[in-house]
């Protein structure tokens, strides 16, 4: 299966995020990248598509932030990346701060996803990865991978979080349906609710989310993936959120995924895009599933039968040594 | 005056706080109530109210979660006091949540504000000063002061943020008006904006709220106190909003305390509440307004010209070494 990745994604590369009440090294680090490149061989080059792409998913006033954030930062004379410390939960409206404190706050919703120098530079090439994917998927590949990082499903249009700045997933979906395709399928298999990708299409009939995932009572992100969260307005239906408890394995994950796959097909889509997140895998550090590596072959194969064109976005996984065997085992699925 | 405080308000010591993009010191510490209360001299114990007081502003959900949360966090293995690292600021509705750390989230938003042992006991225990205070005002002191910490104008019903966990203030002023008197005003003079405070009243008519406090657009807590602000439904109108540059000095800070007053005077209030914050003071090491100790009495006494029955709450102050100073210069202007 053709692979898209950039060097320059690595340069986005924070040093420690806040985890239970104390800084620790930065989970989603560059050498997720190596352990995925070193199983699956050299990608390609993605193309520079720009940043017209990314302003039809996230406003021009949050992309300036993501770019000025660490340069702001040192100028006031902080040491290390960028973070908030407060945030907008109550009577949240549009705004015009000067402090980077204050829109550090404004554009994210968590204290583990900080702004380093490369920040914006990875994001970026992660896009257009993903949109390098799209490119191959429209032109007629039955499926592409784009090894995206940073990952990007907890990115909402105007907020990062969750190690998500951009969201490669939503903007690739987007692209689809500029490029004629009437219908868009997500589906987001990560171990954490794809948060950011559903407010972006919550009240869209055009693009359907659905989201396996640990129940967000007990699991990040909490505030969103509820199995009530069905979409609204014109979008109403078109979100499925299947959430799972803690010590799922493979059995209950396919219950799951058939749900999910029956819905997607019912709705008629045109592409699929689907948010893989390898830290639904046991041996995941931070999260709390029990597949195996060679239950993500099967995965695929399901997911395969849906028959549709499918981009596959790399989101999170942070058992390392395991990575690229995972990855590995989905990618043979498709 | 009489002074109200219980030396059980000091079991109320964090650690530390994330400021700036690192663990620091807590600043607002015990060391502020020794400073007072070596200016003052003793201070009155207050009479327990019990919680019934605290029900009537905070919900019982957030008054349990403030109860157990240091628990909870201990129990879950964790070293140090409670502490957020995700806040629903997006698609915040009611939801019921089993981990700690999703509901100090739920219940937040900043990370300068932790649980820790002793944070309960203390927040009761500065309400309970508020309301013994309250209890001389209502009997016919023309004014008294309760020595609060933590304090409470950035505690909104159901959040905790900006050292504050249960707001004292608002408290007084709900149990006022249960106690007959029709009309009650707030005037905040802290260096930052009264938001809990402000939200708990915004859509209320009998109980005016005006502010003077720093900018927020490059001042906490950023998200409220802006000028436009004025109350919504039947408490528009009943906020007042007047922010001020850093740097601002009693000239400046007397022309906006005579619009506030003006304010005050036309709302015939029965009783006012001043949340008082001796941040404003020109060496305090969190905040940027230029005031001197000697111009505290002329507020005050402007304050009282206003003839109303008055509560002293205790807001921030984090110059210690002036603080005793400081406050007495304003209670001796009452």
């Amino acid at each position: 299966m053709r692979t898209f990745h950039s060097p320059l994604q690595r340069r986005h590369a924070p040093e420690k995020e806040l985890h239970n009440g104390a800084f620790v090294p930065f989970a989603e680090h560059p050498g997720r990248i190596d352990a995925i490149l070193e199983a699956l061989g050299p990608a390609e080059a993605p193309r520079d598509h720009g940043e017209e792409p990314i302003l039809r998913i996230h406003p021009r006033a949050y992309v300036d932030f993501l770019k000025s954030a660490f340069g702001e930062w040192r100028a006031a004379g902080r040491p290390g990346d960028a973070g908030a410390y407060v945030w907008p939960v109550v009577g949240r409206r549009p705004l015009t701060l000067d402090r980077v404190d204050a829109r550090l706050g404004q554009y994210s919703y968590d204290a583990s996803t900080p702004i380093a120098e490369g920040t914006w530079e990875g994001s970026y090439w992660s896009v257009q990865s993903a949109l390098s994917g799209l490119d191959a998927v429209l032109g007629g590949e039955a499926a592409a991978f784009a090894l995206c990082r940073p990952p990007g499903h907890h990115a909402g249009a105007d907020y990062m979080g969750g190690y998500c700045y951009l969201n490669a997933a939503a903007v690739a979906a987007e692209v689809a349906i500029a490029a004629g395709r009437r219908r868009v399928a997500i589906l987001d298999i990560d171990y954490h609710h794809g948060n950011g990708t559903q407010d972006i299409f919550l009240d869209r009939g055009d693009v359907f989310f659905a989201s396996i995932h640990a129940d967000p009572k007990t699991d990040y992100p909490f505030y969103w993936g509820h199995a009530d969260e069905r979409g609204i307005g014109a979008g109403e239906g078109a979100t499925l959120n299947l959430p799972l408890p803690r010590g799922t394995a493979f059995p209950a994950f396919e219950t799951a995924l058939e749900r999910a796959l029956t819905a997607i097909a019912g709705f008629d889509a045109e592409l699929l895009v689907c948010s893989f997140g390898a830290d639904t895998f046991v041996g995941d550090p931070i999260s709390f599933f029990a597949l195996e590596t060679a239950d993500y072959a099967p995965i695929a194969r399901r997911i395969a039968g849906l028959g549709l064109p499918t981009l596959v976005v790399m989101e999170g996984g942070y058992a390392v040594e395991a990575l690229g065997a995972n990855v590995r085992s989905v990618l043979s699925g498709f």
